[in-house]
């Protein structure tokens, strides 16, 4: 593959990017009919933490973090870098000097499928990061990645200027040409779980919300 | 298998049950001659929780959480949620709505080998999971299969109406037969550790306290 | 092997241990020229645990803790036991009692390539644990194994008398003899990255305080 | 647990076990309502093995194959034993000397749900082996443990005298009391499979045959 | 997602697939600039197979294969099935009638991020399979998905039409609108490795034959 | 760490060699006092390969094979080369004309805790690999290591001239300084290993012939 920077990148417009982030990872991947969803191994470094920003994505060779650097230059306001290392890895690309840079630039977390080091100041710092691993390892800068291509992280395709939502629940990937009717659906949602709420905590059952009675006798389920 | 759901299951005394939670899972595990553990795979979604309730079982399809519902009727208060899928999987089987009617029932935890989502508002909730995965993955309503039947959940088989004791250290199911005689032994337990943690306090060492020296000798172990 | 335990090893001085500690994992590892870290699956217990001590080093057989018993004779203050076990294995050898024992000796804590237990114990006792697993399951006093011999531990080569150094990072192993020019490496390293960070706070990119731009272009990387 | 071995276990008819065997892993698992098949890291050690047998069950623990041999006494012809550590272990239990002796025996393979060894020898000699490992690794004979007790191996719940069928797809255990009953629906699963593949041969599409055009039209399926 | 089948794909020229194939996974990995490889646990069910074949691709839940017989009516001479599961997944989607229909209509073989079963009789048929796991695990029919539409295969993005080639060292996508000019560049590769490899064979070293030694010295390697 | 290549190794004398290789992994490792296994992840590319030789150990960047052409000038006849990546790696390091460079300097193999390719072709050439993964993944040449320093490989330490000993069951470090000694003692337990399966064919158990029965019904096991 080429090694290619693309510099002027598409993105989504932040109110929309904010507005999905409120809505939490399972509900828009609920909106976005269940895709976009990267693995469960994405994991946070801290509880708690919540973002959503434009995917800024990084092509890198294992154990090999120059392109990190080259990454950051492109970063706006309300960026997330998105690192996939061309083979598995879990070196830590990633610590306390990167992240602020990243956070001078207005950048707002890291998503790596690979590994993360500096966490005790990456938590302090409230740069959010999602990881396959926690790993001190350091790596080189000697072989040309890409930024800005499209990557396959964890399993789920990124685009760069794609919406990056993520919390205590993992990452998804909203594609920015649907955004703003994901962000819709996902609002309908929410609206719509508020009142199951109620109607839950004040003992109606789901078999009976939801009219799964009938369907469950035809099936066959039977009751001893 | 033949899809039922058996409605009137025997349950453990919620004294006993109690009783049990304070000890924990690790002496518990002891008391019981150090069978009923789960694997090491079950992690609780928030540090710090401890619960012990009445099993009430489901084994489900992979990727369908529809018994989940048809569970929840049958809860009663203190009891809590067992579920194995049919073949591993890591879906989010279960969030907040289910939790909000979960906890109307008297519901007081969710052990899952699978996955679990909504892990923020779980935690607020202070409704405890342990759990194979954290994943906002969706399920379908679609495959029927069974509530209170035994199931072999992360290799420990459980039967409806056994107690499950669970905290940071995992999981523990206690036989309903058994579980008078395993807080008798949990207790005696208990109340002997704490006398021999004054004498370690003091600085005497274990292999005085077990008078492991002569059997150490005997068995070869030379000091040099 | 013979089953041994060596009682009389040499240590590294506390200050220098000290030192190295709040250098942090991640910064003596590099100042040792990236070598000595244990494997990434070697997690804490608790986040936020730090901790830098004297190597005392098991080798057990899986699923038997009885040298563990026979090391804590063998600590001293600022000791940490480091265990291998001869074969893979996540049992719990080590819970609260072990650690009271350890703490009355001065032990700082344990590097466990297995498992542990009683973590909420171990947590309300300051006791850090970086291990494979957490897992209440319980170990036997059937077989011996060796007290302060060379191990491998998590991939790391230990000897003891080694400094052990653990944060969130997880575990790296510094050569006794190479201690004090590996904490002379890191303090050099740590004054430099005040540096660097307030360069980069400040928007100066790692790209121009590196110098890196000449080399990525003649490396051939393309900006479109 | 106390240790016992169980000497008079009821075992099935080896007529049956023969046949069960002849049906192969995946029909005798769908005839008996999909139960009873263990995890899918049981795999052969040698391509194009296949047995069935009755189970003669050992729990063993961790790296300690005393029970080994206190449960070869207990094997008549047809016999397999099936061993499940008392907690996760890879170590090689079981080689070629053990084969032998199980051999003279008339024992037919063996599953175990740990490590093996001596896997050329085990080869030539024809005894089977699904396992979790190949792993040279040795064992101690220091603890008991248990024969001919019930034990979940590999998540599959297993009583002595319970049927287990083995082939390259895995491993499945017939309960005793339905061996006859699993058998009759596996030979006519056999029959109709026949008719099936006759037809799919010719060309005639599951589609069709199966009748689930409708079906999948109704479910909201869309041709583009 | 809504579910859809896309009935008219566009495919690659047999000729050019078969090509490929000859070429094999490595060669062709590297013509294409090391893009598109699976992950390495897409292992083939037995040694020495190779294929290659246009991408017939599938989308379907976890433990359901109503889709894999959709799409078996979508395959034409040459084709390969590629099915990822929508969440992670070891079922037996696929045995011995599926494939007996498959090749039926000029199938070559399948790719699959899940489970096959009936090992044996897929081996007699000489029909090659990759997949994460054996297991003999059933599934339903009650879930719709997609065929022929774009999916991360083991973390590769595959298109319908797409090229796979397939044999020991694993599985690679081709895209369609580069399988000209990705075949010509592996012939070359090809060419030119026959050459290395009788100069390799005489005895020179790579460290020559590449000119290696000067960059080495000069990035500091040392000879001592 | 400094990055050299140690060109004067000593090498243990290969009638040692040969003779450790006839005795097999397990006998090995058994008489060197249950030492110097590598980790059961270590598999054969092909069955049946039983191979033993001179270790020389390289020591490589995740994704860089660039050491590798610097060993094989190193490479003598009967060598070995053992392979450690300083970071988890599955790349495949090593391939066809690799293979080819070293059989013609007398190499008789590969251990690389990573990834090899080309696995048809070595299969053919008959050169035995163990590997924790097969994957067609290139490498660059970019990143310095050494060549000829002990290595930590797959959980063994293994110095150059350390006698390498692989076959189905894994492989084994011996250390140069006691491969006489380790040898004699294995052709010891073989003679004795003979003795024993012919009592064990001719039905004598394992409880009699070690005397087991004592100690067991000492050590409290029930016969029920």
């Amino acid at each position: 593959m080429a090694n290619i920077v693309v510099q002027n990148i598409e993105r989504t417009d932040l109110k929309l990017v904010d507005a999905l982030g409120k809505c939490g990872v399972a509900t828009v991947h609920e909106a976005q009919g269940r895709t976009g969803l990267m693995a469960s191994h994405m994991t946070p470094i801290y509880a708690g933490a919540r973002v959503a920003g434009n995917a800024v994505t990084i092509s890198a060779a294992p154990g090999d973090n120059w392109m990190v650097h080259v990454a950051i230059e492109q970063m706006q306001e309300g960026d997330i870098l998105v690192l996939e290392p061309t083979s598995p890895c879990e070196d830590g690309y990633f610590g306390d000097l990167l992240a602020t840079s990243a956070q001078a630039r207005g950048g707002r977390g890291l998503i790596i499928n690979a590994g993360v080091r500096d966490v005790r100041d990456l938590t302090e710092m409230n740069f959010p990061v999602w990881s396959k691993a926690v790993f001190a390892q350091g790596t080189v800068k000697n072989t040309l990645g890409s930024v800005n291509v499209p990557v396959v992280c964890a399993g789920a395709l990124v685009n760069p200027g794609d919406v990056i939502v993520a919390d205590d629940d993992g990452v998804c990937v909203v594609q920015r040409e649907r955004a703003a009717e994901v962000l819709k659906k996902a609002q309908e949602r929410e609206a719509n779980e508020e009142d199951k709420r109620q109607k839950l905590e004040s003992g109606i059952l789901g078999l009976d919300m939801y009219n799964m009675r009938e369907r469950l006798e035809k099936e066959g389920l039977k009751y001893v």
